[in-house]
């Protein structure tokens, strides 16, 4: 389990606890202790120990055979959301935004080469999967991952594209890493970025970056949509001009905060 | 560190390596290795091994001598919130009921004495201290908790609130045992609560259960203002009415899953 980098005084047991958590999810809701074992890859013995630990703290509860998380669980992502002033500040432009354009509205932040859900206000469901804070999308498939990435020093662009996958996600999606390192180029320039249908058929976005006091991009924000219920030129012309009102209204806030 | 009912094989390591992530909120986003050892309430050395630890699992990362969470920490209470159909049900209701008041918009459940934050729709901080998902308050000094309290039969409500620490958080919180349990009656009675005051000066509030397809209370809903925005008489006689409203479509939504 230790990553090939690991620091020789890893310690093993918190790997494998974390692992423990993250085995339960929206298919996974509630687990036996094999399915425990099998979905962290861990020995039964050992995710019996981990679930009889994370119960008496209170992250698991045991109903019968079957283990589930508890709430208390969010506490651990807690601190990192509310030292975080950004999702704050970001929200209630979030909400103003998607009541004017009818559609949802997201925040994320880039995380090696993904991005990550910080603040969302969904209006329908459009995407297959459910997306919650801390849900996370390849960076380089996604409209606020690819302006997240064009607001990027090269070095740091290179490292992170070299990490990515470039996984075909749906037929549209971008792989070809000439092609994509020439969109980010471009997404650079005009700063906002349009997908249609790269991160799931169907789904279209436009989003923009929001700058933080120090004039550095430090989140993307996005609208997105149905194709059915949204052209590619009515996302561009009357949906951006709003994206880039809100992105430039936080940016104020964060100026006076 | 163990809980005096901690089982015989706790590991104390995936403990410890929690109280690390706990160590960071909103008043310490980045902490010294001294100051996270300090709020772990753990040696120097173990804190250092856990850091490195979650630092090389992508949890933590260093800035020089200081130590900060990522945004993956957001992936350890992703699964609780995506595996819960109840934030996604309900969130587009929070938002049309925060639209129709003008007002915050919450949504909670019961882990043992306290409330939890599962969904928000915040328009202007109205509270000293910020509220993300998986915020905790005390289940007996919020209109949210008393109504999930008073949902609860009569030996789970004892064990709660004997386990409950029932302090003043203002003068005007309710403390005495007995009076609590008297308001809590009524609570069951009439279906709702309203809290002025009590959990901090100056902050009213109304919630009203919303029940699952079982017929349970599954959440409780609130609408929070300012006493300087809203009336007693304005919350009981304008805004509960909109509240329940929602609560019902929620629970419309709820049984067409």
């Amino acid at each position: 389990m230790p990553a090939p980098d690991a620091p020789a005084d890893f310690v093993q047991s918190l790997a494998r606890g974390l692992a423990v958590i993250r085995a339960f999810d929206a298919e996974h809701p509630a687990l036996s202790l094999s399915g425990v074992a099998r979905r962290a890859g861990i020995p039964a013995a050992a995710a019996r120990r981990f679930l009889r630990t994370l119960e008496s703290l209170g992250y698991v509860r045991a109903d019968g055979r079957e283990f589930a998380l508890t709430p208390r669980v969010l506490e651990l992502g807690y601190g990192y959301l509310s030292a975080l002033s950004l999702p704050e500040a970001m929200q209630p432009h979030l909400e103003r935004l998607s009541a004017e354009v009818g559609e949802s509205v997201s925040a994320a932040v880039l995380d090696g080469a993904d991005v990550v859900y910080i603040a969302r206000v969904p209006t329908r469901r459009i995407m297959s999967v459910s997306i919650t804070l801390g849900t996370r999308f390849p960076a380089t498939a996604t409209s606020m991952g690819r302006v997240l990435l064009a607001a990027l020093p090269d070095a740091e662009l290179d490292a992170v594209l070299a990490a990515s996958e470039l996984a075909p996600l749906t037929p549209q999606t971008l792989v070809d890493p000439a092609r994509l390192r020439r969109r980010i180029a471009e997404v650079r320039e005009r700063g906002w970025e349009l997908i249609d249908g790269e991160l799931e058929a169907g789904l279209r976005s436009v989003a923009v970056p929001v700058r933080g006091r120090d004039g550095r991009v430090a989140a993307a924000l996005n609208v997105s949509t149905s194709a059915t219920r949204e052209t590619r030129d009515g996302l561009r012309d009357r949906i951006l001009p709003l994206a880039q009102g809100a992105a430039a209204a936080i940016e104020t806030d964060l100026r006076l905060l």
